[in-house]
């Protein structure tokens, strides 16, 4: 997470609000409209976007105050250094004689190709969550049983602290790998990364995120991580990886290692990449819980806007495939080759159906569950977000970073050892042993130490042992000690700059203050065998907490039901998953959207704020108008993309303005990477004779050059070729969406939202004047976007349409 | 399904394709574009659009055939009986000035209000499905007492014939009760119900298809059908009914009983009625199968295009209270109040977790099954398209109806009768005597007829039994001649005028010969234990059954894994739905979409035909141009909307034409609903200052109004008021959706079915000529309208907006 702290501080330092800094944090632009609105009033509407939407401030009160607060690190602006993803096809004349030599065979064909792809996604996904899996269980084998020898041998000579150095420094060592690769190699694959797949599948491009070394990094990090006994899990990361190799695969080459394989190359465009991750995401949390259904739920309810059939089935063939292959390799790996439905393979152990059993006078007690995880999930992200204001301001620096996540490591083996050491909770060995490394430590022979359960495991075996240990294995006072120490641990590690996922955590804080209801409950009503099961309750604590902290319910509901085989407690979960939610909400957002606020990424969200009818178009458009002609001098494309100021990604174009000066009517629009491909194969006018030995440029040259279209400084352009003209006719999108200026907020951002705009254009159809303008999609609300009205150049003209872009978007 | 044959077979009478025709089927205009198109071409864009997307035609080869070969009884065309619905908000004056008075707070109660509607919604779908799941038990239950004494009193006696007879008469008199009820009262009230709700959630108003008479048929229908001992389910029926319980809860108000209970008024438009139709549906599921999630994926499998977040939520909701409430009251029922997770409220029993393993060779025989299942499920439905094609040319008096419903419940008792008496398959009585209804007949004493376990007893109970009873409960002869002949009664029974669903009789089809399909593996591999389970072998030949007939995948695996409360066959499930659904899919489409388009119902598919990315907006456009201007005679909007064969539905409004004739611009739409409620109100110019005592034309009036708009024949209006002006300013949506001619149609089409449009209006911005159209949202295809190119009446004229509006839509 501390690469994102940096992206904040340094937009934070941005401060001067002028026309050049980073921050999209209000109009600053003289010019105003001809509405009656005053200066105030014009920053409200920039300030109400990116500050406040859900605080319910009267427009009047809100004029009053002219500017806001000052906030600590500016966390609640948007910045400008995210760009926002295109889901709207260019349909220029390339594109659209591509579609139509298209026979209806082809199509077919692709289609199966999408198919393909979708299972080669899940295939891979299956493949590294396996490896990872291997890995760290390998690892913390290892490790484990090092310590534990060590600590049977100094447990009699009395020399437990040099146990304590051991594992302290051997939990260290581990994470300072990881946190070494993560801090000086690829600063991106810190934290789960699901918080940036969430962003991505919204319409925001977090640079580097999907990217062959992002992945490399966060495999090992992950391994790294979850193996130096950290308070952590593997299942956001898994998800990450997910994301990563569907959007290689889909693009069929690596640009990080320049190979091109010449295949899936229509598919190199936003449109389709978005809809390939969508699918790798649910792969991953496919293969991360053994959720094949849960995955498709995760991203259609944390990602996709528009919900399309065939998508869902493909994205859904791409979780089967991952869980498949997962199962597969690892029931080899356990010795039972090819028993896919072996107990084994469930994440947190099948509950046995006959004994899980519920009725009605217990749904309140799970309402009074959910009610308290969602408390606690909610102190977990207010205490998480001012630790993540703490490192943006003071650990910004690599080197202290993986200083902190060392410290980390070693306080929470020193902890764990700690409460191993003062627990004197003494617990028979089972026939059955089903303890990994069962510690004696000072219990009599033939018994072992309960917290070492807890501690001496990795994080997704605790939460095993709390769902399915019988009754009476855990003491409650080592369950109390334990979700407290393990809630402090849990809260500092997420956002250290390692790999590391908060799923898992969360369950076990969750199990372990379940299991302790559970027992309590058990105490009180002691006659009733209903309440003897407390692996139940742990359960149901379990997904309260979870729920609490990352406030997912429908697609939550099912990862759980299918990591633990059983649907019985499919109508428990969910209510408590809805009660944690509620009254989550009440306090502070979920964990997740928490992080995407402080890396300042502009979220669009569902629905355009209730209130926002007031606002039309037109007040929240945005400036200056930078149009193109139709065929258009190459010197001035050329100075338009190199101003920085006016950093725009997307260029209405106008017929040729006539005589007098008048602003042409809008007939296309397009696209800063299309001018630049452009320009770097010299596509001019006066070559157009020359061209006629050439060859054409087509629509492969454009998926060429996706997605990294060298900025417009690398392109030379001589003096001579300045005074060149270009045609734009044939490749602007003739069609672009547009909106009167008239229209309301709600309306403009539901255009936004459900085809995934990221330029829209306003345009005036009324006589005297008319303004266009484009919207960012991506943005956490379509209207930090500044506000200009140009008066008309000329009365006269009949319909006058000038553009106006935001920048860079 | 007998009243949609009906429908159709009105359709097919208007063979004439005049301009009266009620078929969408081409366009017959002369006036046609300056493009080169032939006469053949342009009707060809008709063609293409109504009979044949699917097919490959190349453009040449349609050119070449002038018209379409005459299809038996034009099914393949789209009836204009159906209107669509309006999912885009009509964002006038009044609207936004309601929505931007209305504070924060005000829409947080909006939201909470609709979080209660769910609850209420899932509440009474709950009761309503627990209702006729006690009835049917009840009813079912003496009828097969009675039968059952009736043939063991003669079974020694020798007069067996009487037994069959009772048999017989009992089922006709059941089923004669429901399908009179039908076929007089309700027509629309027959069948699953399951298409009509997808017509519904696609755009599509099926008339009179959510009104509570609707309804109370529709549980009396499914209650006897049931019990009469037909070869149908109740689940479809009650999905129908959540949706039927949503769309009235919702709005407040009964309109059949007159009764306005003056609450939930902000809800009274297509586009929140939807959202709550949605639920009830998720909430009728989840009622049919227990199955909550399910419920919520099967809404958005079958129904919703847009997804939202909150939206999901609200349903998943309604979803989980309507389970809640069916099995709390189920419970009560059973004796065991309050013991929700009892056993006995899984639908198709539970699968016991210890027993359920399967192995990765036996993937591809489940891949097979899933193929079989295709393969069969195809079979299906093309002998029941045929045979509904013979019902609706034959069969389309309600008496002859009547007869056939009764016909076949007779043919239904004798052979199962005939089944049970000829097979001589007896099994020994169990100790636990699972058996309801065990019949003796000739079998020795302590054994029972195992044909009867199958046939004498409610398909349910049946399915039940073949998944669950335990190894050589059944002989291999007797499972396949129950396969044929079931699926010769289900085949038949399907589209009778009963209330009744296709989703257990096909569940017990393929539970028969995957239980067959078991026992033949234990045969060949004898020794293998694992193959020892016919039980499930039987649940997926049911899955594979199912998903052959109604081909939907994802829903589907999660309804079956929620109603057998088992997550470890989720896999196999998923892998066999898909194969059943690629080579399903390869024959004929599902069973509900045949029947939709048996209906004739303009079925808006997920995305626009790969190949139609040669058609521009401009040629699927529709005639004749109709429009008002701003400020309009009120004779003439009589005359307009009197006027039936341009039977329009939203007008484009244009500003007052100028002097020498021009057409004005478009500056709003104004919809036929809004037009008849200014009638009614007088809202006239010439009335303003005599208004100004009277109240002010609200938002209120026009819900009041909402949905049953009265026809314009029974307005009255005089011959002075025809002389007045109306002002449609404050009342037309000024900011209607518009895209350029240009615009291809796959562009078009994401803009239908992303914002859920019924009215699109096609502008030209060049200076000659503009035309403007709307489209159909709910159109099977964007393009089965018209074509219209108006010459520009001045082209001295900088930008002519000419609009064109499609009738009736």
């Amino acid at each position: 997470m501390a690469n994102i702290a940096k992206k904040v501080s340094w937009s934070s330092r941005g401060d001067d609000r002028g026309e050049r800094t980073p921050l999209l944090n209000g109009a600053e632009d003289g010019k105003y409209s001809n509405r009656q609105l005053s200066g105030g009033a014009m920053f409200h509407i920039g300030r109400l976007s990116t500050v406040d939407l859900e605080e319910e401030i009267t427009p009047e009160e809100d004029i009053v105050r002219s500017r806001p607060k000052e906030i600590p690190h500016n966390e609640k602006l948007l910045s400008l250094k995210f760009e926002s993803l295109d889901y709207d096809n260019s349909e220029n004349q390339l594109f659209l004689e591509e579609e139509r030599r298209m026979s209806h065979m082809g199509f077919r064909c692709l289609e199966i190709t999408r198919w393909v792809i979708c299972g080669l996604i899940g295939f891979l996904t299956g493949l590294i969550a396996c490896m990872i899996d291997i890995a760290v269980e390998k690892l913390a084998g290892y490790k484990y049983l090092a310590v534990k020898q060590n600590i049977e041998k100094y447990t009699e000579l009395g020399g437990l602290s040099i146990s304590l150095i051991l594992w302290a420094v051997l939990n260290s060592a581990f994470v300072m790998l990881g946190s070494l690769a993560v801090a000086f190699l690829e600063p991106i694959a810190a934290g789960s990364g699901i918080p940036q797949i969430k962003c991505f599948l919204n319409g925001v491009k977090i640079p580097r995120v999907v990217r062959l070394k992002t992945l490399v990094i966060k495999v090992f990090g992950v391994i790294c991580s979850v193996a130096g006994g950290l308070a952590v899990g593997k299942e956001g990361p898994m998800i990450h990886s997910g994301a990563v190799v569907a959007a290689g695969v889909s693009q069929g080459r690596s640009t990080s290692l320049k190979k091109d394989f010449k295949i899936f190359e229509y598919f190199r465009r936003d449109t389709e990449k978005r809809d390939f991750v969508s699918a790798g995401a649910a792969a991953g949390v496919s293969a991360a819980f053994g959720a094949p259904v849960g995955g498709v739920l995760f991203s259609l309810e944390e990602g996709a806007s528009f919900w399309n059939q065939l998508l869902t089935w493909r994205i859904f063939f791409a979780s089967m495939v991952s869980t498949f292959t997962l199962n597969f390799f690892l029931s080899i790996y356990h010795g039972k080759p090819g028993q896919l439905s072996s107990p084994g393979l469930i994440n947190f152990g099948r509950f046995d159906s006959d004994s899980v059993q519920y009725n009605l006078y217990e749904i309140p007690l799970f309402i009074i569950m959910g009610a308290l995880g969602g408390v606690l999930g909610a102190l977990f992200n207010i205490i998480n977000y001012w630790l993540t204001i703490f490192r943006i301001r003071y650990i910004h620096r690599p080197c202290l970073q993986v200083m902190e996540a060392m410290l980390v490591a070693a306080v929470t083996a020193t902890v764990s050892f700690a409460m191993i050491y003062f627990s004197n909770d003494c617990q028979p060995l089972g026939q059955d042993n089903t303890e990994e490394y069962p510690l004696q430590l000072f219990c009599a022979d033939g018994e072992y130490n309960s917290m070492a359960t807890a501690f001496f495991n990795t994080p997704e075996r605790s939460v095993r042992s709390l769902f399915h240990n019988p009754p009476g294995t855990y003491n409650p006072v080592t369950l109390g000690v334990f979700t407290l120490a393990y809630f402090a641990l849990a809260v500092w590690t997420y956002g250290l700059t390692v790999s590391a996922g908060v799923f898992i955590p969360s369950l076990l804080i969750g199990a372990a203050w379940g299991r302790l209801f559970g027992i309590l409950l058990s105490f009180i009503a002691s006659s009733q065998s209903i309440w003897a099961d407390p692996g139940k309750y742990a359960l149901i604590g379990a997904a309260a907490q979870l729920g609490g902290i990352v406030r997912m319910t429908l697609s939550l509901t099912v990862i759980l039901v299918e990591a633990t085989g059983n649907v019985t407690y499919g109508f428990p979960i969910m209510l408590v998953l809805m009660t944690a939610k509620i009254v989550g909400d009440y306090f502070i957002e979920g964990l997740y959207d928490v992080h995407i606020k402080l890396q300042s990424v502009p979220f669009l969200h569902w629905d355009a704020p209730p209130t926002s009818h007031w606002l039309t178009a037109r007040e929240v458009m945005s400036s200056p108008v930078t149009c193109f002609n139709r065929v258009e001098k190459v010197g001035r494309i050329v100075d338009v993309l190199s101003n920085t100021s006016t950093n725009h990604n997307g260029f209405p174009v106008v017929s040729d303005t006539t005589e007098n000066d008048e602003p042409g009517k809008i007939c296309g629009l397009i696209l800063r990477s299309q001018l630049i491909v452009l320009l770097k194969h010299k596509v001019f006018v006066e070559r157009a004779s020359s061209r006629l030995s050439q060859r054409k440029l087509q629509l492969k040259d454009f998926r060429d050059a996706y997605p990294r279209f060298p900025p417009i400084q690398s392109i030379h352009v001589s003096q001579d070729e300045r005074e060149c003209m270009m045609d734009l006719t044939e490749f602007m999108n003739p069609t672009p969406y547009t909106v009167p200026q008239e229209t309301s907020l709600p309306r403009v951002f539901k255009l936004f939202r459900a085809l995934g705009l990221r330029h829209l254009v306003v345009v005036d159809n009324e006589n005297r004047v008319s303004v266009s303008l484009l919207f960012y999609c991506g943005s956490r609300s379509a209207f930090n976007l500044q506000l200009i009205f140009r008066d008309a150049q000329n009365i006269s003209a009949i319909l006058v349409v000038l553009l106006v872009i935001v920048g860079r978007y």
